[in-house]
């Protein structure tokens, strides 16, 4: 397989870190690594037993380089990612810069792999709540044509980086031995609380976050008119997002037609089984790659409407695998080219 | 004002010992008080500075009780609030055992304060959630009639009793030195984690708990075609219960009319000021009796339907408070009829 000169912007970052994790996992074919970040510049990394240190990014940065990978903010990589690929890289950007960007393709491997092939130099990664309830819901979209989603979400601190996960784990460390604690990371402590707000808000009443579910679900699904009511919520947990879903449907899906779908479709992993005491949990879906959807039942308050519950880890498939999996796409296309 | 005498079934509990300190609190006028209970048989608690005694309770224990506040589970409720009403005593019964009795007025006081009346001996304390929900509810109900309620929960620990409450304190603790859980009350480790489970499963898919927010919202709202979509998840949370609540109502309801509506109804209290930060936090809820309001908005996703989130103490308004607010009025109907 051909091996490419892959970048990765933000090597230091919580998504950035957990991008090189899975890159070794998966065995990605890589002739040159260059790390690069910003506050971290100087710092080294390991990959692969080789040694490699963090450069600080600027324009000369991406020369050479045949994929990167952007897992810094909107405005940094507003900046940087255009320069990327006039220097000739295929750039697959976690942030939301380029999301809802018509020229740029919003992929969710297991749902719009074909998407790929449409990019004129960047690929977006969508938003981690929007890919963990895309996976779950795709194949039911599939099947019976998804005409409304009401979400509520219970999304862990990894959302927010690497600081906000210190952050829960050193309010738990003083509130047990009674100290005052730190807010930074949020606005409000978040041990033992939830805040039922995540991203800025707009003048609907709706949080940014929220309404990504609804743009970027209408792009990644192909369909302008689907409707979504999402509320977002930061909870204590470390590093899945779980998600409490109701969908009207076009077609009726019964529950076990549902568990059908999903025990065939990629990247879900039914787990169903309320007799057994079995439904996803943020801890049993924390350092793994699948969606997790149990709890799928008719929803009796209307019909053609299925209700149902899952959960995935949000710094993997919410973002570094799904940027990844984009990756491979990229390379299988740059081989067909060849 | 007419002191009663007063008892006690479950004084040790979670919810027993909050209902003492409310009674103190709302200085419930008290001839006699008779703690109950089984386990804590013997323990001594103060209440206004005076030391009682736990009593085991038997058939004799409801003597000469006008009113019994009734705070063990369904099996002992069953057993013994009968047998406190043959004795002359308004029982008033937290646990579910009765609440969808023909019989039995089921009360929060905020919205249905003149079902007390029709009581034949037991009045019941609805569910926790339930009561919340209906508290934030109940007014938009009348101005705009729900139709359907759609609710995903985020359930504090406390619900679970006070060995839940501990156990979430005794994780936290344990994690923070690196030791090894226990995991007793739950079924599984809840402090940071989610549960997706409340109560037992019915065949339909649903849980108990979730089955209640339905059950016992069509008898207190008198709206026996109300439709509801429930999802009770339990959240590492100590003792307020959060709910994201999407309704579809009858007449339109803007979100600036429902905050009008909110802001004049009783037990309420509208935080709801993004520009600010501003919306119900299940920290800020803790230890108060108001259910909170926020996140009001137009649901972008039908017509006549509104989008909420609301939180409130569970041991207090959603169980020991609402009980005792029940005990008023009771009060206030003895006189009454004297």
């Amino acid at each position: 397989m051909k091996k490419v000169n892959l970048c990765l912007l933000g090597a230091s970052g919580a998504v950035g870190k957990e991008m090189l994790k899975i890159l070794e996992e998966r065995d990605f074919p890589i002739n040159e690594l260059k790390l690069l970040g910003n506050k971290d510049a100087g710092k080294k990394v390991k990959f692969r037993n080789k040694e490699y240190t963090i450069e600080k990014a600027d324009k000369k940065s991406f020369k050479n380089m045949d994929i990167t990978l952007v897992a810094v903010g909107s405005d940094i990589s507003k900046k940087l990612s255009p320069i990327a690929v006039k220097s000739g890289s295929v750039v697959i950007d976690n942030s939301s810069a380029f999301r809802m960007d018509k020229k740029v393709p919003l992929v969710v491997p297991e749902v719009n792999p074909e998407d790929v092939k449409k990019h004129k130099g960047i690929i977006a990664n969508p938003n981690c709540t929007t890919i963990i309830a895309l996976v779950a819901l795709a194949p039911l979209h599939k099947y019976g044509k998804i005409k409304r989603i009401i979400a509520s979400t219970y999304q862990a601190v990894s959302g927010a980086g690497k600081e906000a996960m210190e952050e829960l784990e050193q309010q738990a460390r003083d509130w047990a031995e009674g100290k005052k604690f730190e807010i930074n990371a949020f606005k409000y402590q978040i041990c033992f609380n939830l805040i039922p707000q995540i991203d800025s808000f707009d003048k609907n009443g709706y949080t940014k976050e929220e309404l990504k579910m609804l743009n970027e679900g209408r792009k990644i699904l192909h369909s302008p008119n689907l409707k979504v009511n999402c509320t977002c919520v930061r909870v204590p947990v470390f590093r899945s997002h779980s998600e409490s879903i109701t969908i009207e449907t076009a077609k009726k899906i019964t529950p076990k037609k549902a568990r059908e779908l999903l025990a065939k479709a990629k990247g879900v992993k039914v787990v169903d089984n309320p007799a057994k005491f079995q439904y996803p949990m943020p801890l049993d879906t924390t350092n793994q790659d699948l969606v997790f959807v149990g709890r799928i039942r008719e929803d009796i308050s209307a019909k053609n409407s299925l209700t149902l519950w899952c959960a995935g880890d949000q710094l993997r498939k919410g973002a570094a695998t799904n940027a990844i999996q984009i990756a491979e796409l990229v390379l299988e296309n740059l081989k067909d080219k060849k």
